[in-house]
């Protein structure tokens, strides 16, 4: 007999060689119906593995992100199956589940396969599933399996191979087919309802360009025909989100490849749009006790020895900056805290002067591949809404719930409502990796799930993934199409006030040692503005439209009472424009609707004769006449009611 | 006879061998009393000189730059005199007039001399100046002149003098001192009636640091004993006033060694100072129709190569950034027009777009030689309030007028009331130098002055001195201690539209080149602080001010009313804090006023009654008890009757 510990902590004994489905059923008929994979003692097992020692056994169903993966790949052998039906001689490479759907890489060899082969490939793949083969492990010798693909002249596989053990080597049979495979896969094809391909792309073998290069085939299968529609749904929904086409359309930001990838050129609508947003947090910074500061977008190559950012980074970033003379070296700055540091060491400092909060939007350059690049998420230059707070350590605990009070404003006042966070531990096994005294660890580790607790966070703890320099907690938000997204972070830093020699006066009259927090609630303008677009579809919160309102004419007579109209809003502080365009009213609107301005105020004759505007609000329709005076106070009320002043309540 | 033609155009004739002092005779009695030294067709001759041909002859006073230059000149011999004297041994190299005064670098050998050995050396000039020893040039041969100084043993001199032409050296006599000069010199030694020797410091002969250390001494001399006097008051106000020593008592910003030399760092009460003046313009801006943008401070080489900087000055600024992988290179940006370019690349428009006005506080770096570098007003990197203008060929015109009320309003706004301007059209004699057709230059040339005269600017012509890519207007200002400062510029641009192949579309649907108009009112933010510190001494418009109040309790008793009358005067926006400390109110006021708060708010058992203010302002004393809203509307009475909003009058 063995005993099984089950995820709930219950623990069951089997007779050995029980498998996990067996387990399931032992549990209930409808777990075991669901269950399509398993771990084992934290290794991935299929579901008809005998079990043979003691051990923690979890099981997956669909709903689990290793259930899909699980699912994902075993359908990725069924594509391969396909294929080789389809394209005789074509060799398989690896196939492994991606965070949605899967891909294999083949060489197809002279064989061309494009978007319209997909059907042909579907239905094929379909056909398999529906045999309800099951997945098969088997352990076969090296030289047996070397023989196997030698025989099929698959030179990728026989190359994996002989990098393999002896004695470690499995095969995946299901139907007619054969992998070569370390296993995870789901009970037999039978579950695979849904199928689709979604793209071709070149990728080299092994990722090594001087490879040869394959065709990468990624698809998506389902457990049900309705989740495949839903999924294709979203992904339609995605693209017309996709921030990228927004900030074209909505003229927001632009790249050039003269500048440089990945650099990107702010508009006017996009800068106004930072700019309200860094007001915005700038206000609420000042109520929180934050100074601004600025500087410098380099520093000299020093600075980054002594904070210790050139010995872990140094090949990997943007190169020094030589000079013609005097054989100095600067760097693109990669972050603003070497620069804070030195600002807090430009004065001495007393416990009563702490905390200091520098607060900078400051832009930083990191290199990323360029292959890496993706619109605003992924660039080579971006702007952190960064702050430093430099506290005594016993001030951490408060600071930490103030600095919570302000990300949570910042997400409500920009409707994100759905959000968790995690609070990243060290790993008390290895204490070595980090810098700083267990007891100021305790303190600070215990500081922020206090913090987390009392301010109501929905939030995982992690333990080992905080930083070498001490803890941390991030957030992750929800947008409007399910997807997570990281957005804030607030760190505690031991490290830099110690290589900066950072000292403070305590009321003893001796010198003593800040502690840092480094936070960011947006964490970047662009990666912030990329979501936010991603989340609104460009319908942003009214206080952050370019435009809030567009005033129609009925026809070019009304120019001037357009004009009129639009100089009253401007002194209500309201961003307002004018289409006096020589064209039907309901054009104008169709246009207006589509351009997702908020209000679209008509104004006629009658509006001309009575000082009034006749309002539409964007996708809702006709709000009736009214003065100019009452219409700003409607917006004022409506950005007042998401908008309220940041107020901390520690 | 000889034909001289004096500045005023009048030709008088001389007999041959005439002097500069004869022809001044020969005008007045009180010139000839004044005159020091002259220029003869373009080129410096001795008041003594005997003039030969018909030409050119200029006629120089201590009014005069000219003349003080032959005045600081001969004092440097007068000096060497009296060292050479004094430190027997002692070897001359050099001794120029410089913009205040003069120097000599001089060899001491083993001998010392320091500030405490300046009043000899004074002593012996002023012995020496009391002979009134005419200065007289003489002819000597290569040979004589090398046995002179090879007699001396002094070295450099004979190094000079083997990179002389024989027949083109010349010694200048006075008293028993002889020196290698080229000449220009004042009559006699007698008109020195004041002489102080400023400072010493290390100078590498001929500035090669393989060479030599020479000591550099630096002195300055006056014809009255009054204006030395007066120049030493000014120097011991300036040195009050400089940027560098207010920048750090006001806490405004700091460097940082580690950091980088010349990378200013903005601490919170100058980085706020900043802020207020970029929203200050940045509301004109709005007003005048400008749109802010972004862009990245870095480019890639291309950019440059395109733009023609990189060709021009590459080699002297900081080197291209390399990337780890990719063979990519990115340069720290130098200007922000080439950003701003492919940012009017990114859409394409029609004459009725134009103008579009794109701005950007746009930080740039410059590479600066460490020895350069001066406080804010010579750094490596900084802030310029740019904007480019793209614009038709015929809006030149109205929009080169619109940018003169812009920068004048900056001025005015900001206590400058004495400026000036330069025109700079290019040289007719050499076209070639130039980029752009004869029409459009014309055409731009005359939009300036015509714009200067209409804005009744007080300006100057200086032609040849235009860029090669366009004629220019710059704007210098006098400071309170009567010094110039170059501000603000606003440049026309043919060169960059061409490069960037910028078009637009014309009323004729064919595609024209736009104008570029680069403009910066304040110059760069670094520098414009730097000279309101000068200008103002720290006592900056009420508007700017980074505390317009301070509250000073008569005891610790008032605290709380204290911190109410704060919130109150927050509320109407205006900046104050507390001084609370448990000392006299008469100890309180002193340090206010020294700490130049605009405003001292005392409060006391009468005044947290009446729920008043006692208030003194700076340096004017006692302007008796007031509500707290009374109060705010005298700042703001006297905020606005600087502060105007900005009105164009084009």
């Amino acid at each position: 007999m063995i005993k099984i510990t089950l995820p709930d902590g219950s623990i069951k004994e089997f007779e050995k060689g029980t498998t996990p489905m067996e387990v399931a059923k032992s549990i209930s008929e409808g777990l075991a119906r669901n269950v399509i994979s398993a771990k084992f003692n934290a290794t991935t097992v299929e579901t008809t593995t005998p079990l043979n020692t003691d051990g923690d056994l979890v099981l997956y169903t669909w709903k689990d992100n290793e259930g899909k993966k699980a699912f994902w790949h075993s359908t990725s052998h069924v594509m391969a199956q396909a294929i080789q039906d389809l394209y005789p001689g074509a060799k398989l490479t690896i196939g492994p589940a991606i965070e949605r759907g899967f891909y294999y890489d083949i060489d197809f060899g002279d064989q061309k396969i494009s978007e319209s082969d997909f059907k042909k490939i579907e239905d094929r793949m379909l056909e398999i599933a529906r045999g309800k083969h099951d997945f098969q492990m088997r352990e076969v010798s090296k030289q047996e399996a070397l023989d196997f693909y030698k025989k099929e002249s698959n030179p990728f596989k026989v190359e994996l191979i002989e990098n393999l053990e002896d004695g470690d080597i499995t095969f995946c049979d299901h139907d007619t087919f054969t992998d070569l495979c370390r296993g995870g896969h789901i009970p037999n094809t039978g579950i695979i309802k849904a199928v689709k391909l979604m793209n071709v792309a070149g990728a080299y073998w092994r990722g090594d360009e001087n490879n040869p290069q394959l065709t990468r085939v990624y698809g998506i299968s389902f457990p049900k025909q309705k989740e495949l529609k839903e999924y294709l749904e979203f992904l339609e929904e995605a693209k017309k989100r996709d921030h990228r086409k927004l900030g074209k359309e909505l003229e927001l930001f632009t790249f050039s490849q003269k500048v440089g990838q990945g650099l990107p050129l702010w508009l006017p609508k996009g800068a106004a749009l930072r700019e309200r947003l860094e007001n915005f947090l700038k206000k609420a910074q000042k109520r929180a006790g934050y100074e601004m500061v600025v500087s410098p977008h380099i520093g000299s190559k020093e600075l980054y020895v002594t904070s210790g950012h050139y010995a872990k980074y140094g090949e990997d970033s943007f190169q020094p900056i030589s000079t013609p003379n005097e054989g100095e070296e600067f760097m693109l700055k990669p972050m603003n805290c070497p620069h804070h540091c030195e600002m807090y060491n430009a004065s001495s400092w007393s416990y009563r002067d702490l905390p200091k909060r520098f607060a900078e939007f400051g832009t930083v350059y990191r290199y990323e591949q360029s292959g890496e690049l993706h619109g605003l998420t992924r660039v080579r230059g971006f702007t952190q809404d960064d702050a430093h707070i430099f506290c005594m350590p016993e001030q951490l605990d408060e600071e930490f719930k103030k600095v919570i009070d302000l990300t949570l404003y910042v997400f409500s006042s920009l409707g994100f409502e759905d959000f968790t966070a995690q609070v990243s531990l060290r790993d008390p096994e290895n204490k070595e990796k980090y810098i700083g005294s267990d007891d100021v660890w305790e303190k600070a580790e215990s500081a922020i799930i206090n913090a987390a607790n009392e301010k109501g966070l929905n939030y995982v703890v992690e333990t080992g993934e905080a930083a070498f320099y001490g803890p941390k907690l991030d957030f992750m938000v929800k947008d409007a199409l399910g997807r997570s997204w990281q957005l804030g972070t607030i760190q505690v830093d031991y490290n830099l006030p110690e290589r900066f020699d950072l000292t403070y006066k305590g009321s003893d009259n001796e010198s003593h040692r800040p502690v840092m927090i480094h936070r960011a609630p947006f964490g970047s303008m662009e990666r912030f503005i990329a979501i936010l677009l991603e989340h609104t579809g460009g319908n942003f919160p009214l206080w952050l439209m370019p435009e809030q309102a567009i005033i129609l004419s009925l026809s070019e007579k009304y120019e001037k009472y357009s004009q009129k109209v639009l100089s009253l809003l401007e002194n209500h502080e309201i961003r307002a424009l004018v289409d006096n365009r020589n064209e039907t009213i309901g054009k104008k609107i169709r246009e207006a609707e589509m351009n997702k301005y908020p209000y679209m105020l008509i104004v006629g004759e009658q509006e001309a004769n009575d000082g009034t505007i006749s309002v539409r609000k964007h996708s809702e329709g006709d709000l009736g006449t009214m003065k100019i005076e009452d219409f700003a106070n409607l917006i004022n009320t409506e950005i007042n009611s998401t908008l309220k002043p940041f107020k901390t309540e520690v």
